[in-house]
């Protein structure tokens, strides 16, 4: 019980969604009948990634509406638990967003909302297949027709994004049409998400893949070892500047200076033409023992300060390409 | 007891040296007076990096001197002792060479023999400091009297190189002189050394430090956090490439980008007149389960495969300066 097309989804009224918090030592499934259980679930990162919080945003006010029938919640607490789903990670604008749009359909009457909650979850796949799809035809055909290495960063599979994911959807696409000969995965420093969720991500999908630590990756790229770097971003200003996970600025200069191409892979909801550069990004930052430890070991002598910042920029001049459900944009002309 | 002036030395007639599998978490030292002792110290990486190694070695000879002389060994039971000292790791060739220096002077006897080995250490210490007051005045007369901050790799400090070090020796030197606002250090997985052993060696040395994952370098270095990158090398070619531990390319590259110095600093032995570039330079493959554990504890699925090569090529052009006990070489003229 349990494969990457069971992320997140509705099934016999609740909702049902891997733990990511015990990957990749166990595959687990979480079965959400609840809002409490629910605003757990999300504030502990079982669930997590972006488009995978907005999809349990919008399945959120379907469950509570439901459990609002059971225990005869008033309108003025149905509004309170919807609210308290939109408020579980403060940050997370897909979240909010899912969750505003979908209890606005409350009015129309609960199988009104199941279904919009569903299509958000449709919407998402279907964004995801065509960004993924759309990405694999252009490295073919920027590259030829032979099996492609493609080196990657962080995770950007079904666990984040539903269906085939960002950039390791791509890669998924690369695999479909026999055009992959493999994957190098970042292991992802601070929190391993390279280690733990895209090579269980890629075991599971019988994708060949080998791990490296983020520091090697600019010599990998400079043996040749890789066709193209793929990656997907947390934010992408309208100049084309890419905030992604930190470690991926050394990818697009190495990539660079070996010549090989930066392709950003991201739904057109993550491209914000309010900012116009990447100077306008805040950065965040974390706390300092998610350096000083690695899974929890102490690395660094007690008291020990670090810099801990969660994404960086990589400037437009360094991007190839950036690929979207829609359009496949070249931030260089 | 135990100090960075005692890394490793000859105390009342056997080996001392900070049995460095312990730290960060403990200081304890090892009271060497026999060479099976020695050799395990050696093997163990208790005792490590490459002009230390070139130090064990010395005293080695020394220590085996006065253990058959305790125990009645004739020359060919010594020879063999000796012999066993040198290849305690094969591929230390500091390890190999002191210890035959040493030998030679077996004949002289036993005092000649202890003083010869003592003179390995006076020498590695005096190239340690006259390179890292080199180093620091460079930086200073290139970037003016403001205090620095440095921004460095892996272990290059006393725990590896005796007296001030190479790279952490420069920084060292700089904080003598009231020229050192801080230092960042990358924290070098696979193996951690930057956590662990820089990070003890500042705190020992009252520096300020602030440790950083590997992958948010580039990112730190294009914020403007730091004035220079100085790092040791493990080979120099004789046309300015440099051989450093896995993670150093994508510093330079950084660097670069940012119009900031990237300084090696090294002794004159690293530099290798006989390797006429980097592509010459064979880069070791480690295990595989250094990436995918991190301090023992699995991080990725099990059965998951890895690269991990142990250093990496950044190409001359990208050096901004050598700086060894002797001079300071511009590789790009």
């Amino acid at each position: 019980m349990g494969s990457l097309d069971d992320v997140i989804a509705w099934r016999d009224g609740h909702v049902v969604a891997i733990d990511q918090r015990l990957l990749p030592g166990e595959l687990r499934m979480l079965h959400i009948t609840g809002v409490d259980d629910l605003v757990d679930a999300i504030a502990t990162l079982a669930v997590r990634g972006a488009p995978v919080l907005g999809a349990a945003g919008a399945l959120g006010v379907a469950l509570a509406v439901r459990q609002g029938a059971r225990e005869g919640w008033d309108a003025a607490r149905l509004d309170t638990e919807v609210k308290r789903i939109a408020d579980a990670r403060p940050t997370a604008v897909n979240l909010r967003r899912e969750v505003e749009a979908v209890a606005a359909v409350i009015p129309s009457g609960p199988d009104a909302v199941e279904a919009a909650a569903r299509a958000v979850l449709d919407a998402a796949v279907d964004a995801s297949v065509r960004m993924s799809s759309r990405g694999a035809e252009y490295l073919a055909s920027s590259l030829g027709s032979r099996p492609l290495t493609v080196h990657t960063h962080c995770n950007t599979g079904a666990l984040a994004c539903l269906g085939w994911g960002s950039a390791l959807g791509v890669v998924r696409a690369l695999h479909d049409r026999g055009a992959l000969a493999g994957v190098i995965v970042d292991e992802t420093r601070p929190l391993l998400q390279g280690s733990r969720l895209t090579c269980w991500e890629l075991a599971q999908l019988g994708i060949p893949h080998q791990l490296a630590c983020d520091g090697a990756a600019p010599f990998l790229i400079s043996r040749g070892m890789t066709d193209a770097v793929v990656v997907g971003a947390d934010r992408v200003a309208a100049n084309g500047d890419v905030a992604n996970k930190i470690g991926t600025y050394s990818l697009a200069l190495a990539a660079r200076r070996a010549g090989i191409p930066f392709v950003v892979a991201v739904p057109e909801s993550t491209i914000d033409a309010a900012t116009s550069g990447g100077e306008q990004i805040p950065v965040e930052q974390r706390a300092e023992d998610e350096v000083t430890h690695v899974l929890g070991t102490p690395a660094a002598p007690p008291g020990t300060r670090a810099l801990n910042y969660a994404f960086d920029i990589t400037p437009a001049d360094l991007v190839t390409a950036i690929v979207t459900e829609d359009r496949t944009i070249h931030p260089n002309g």
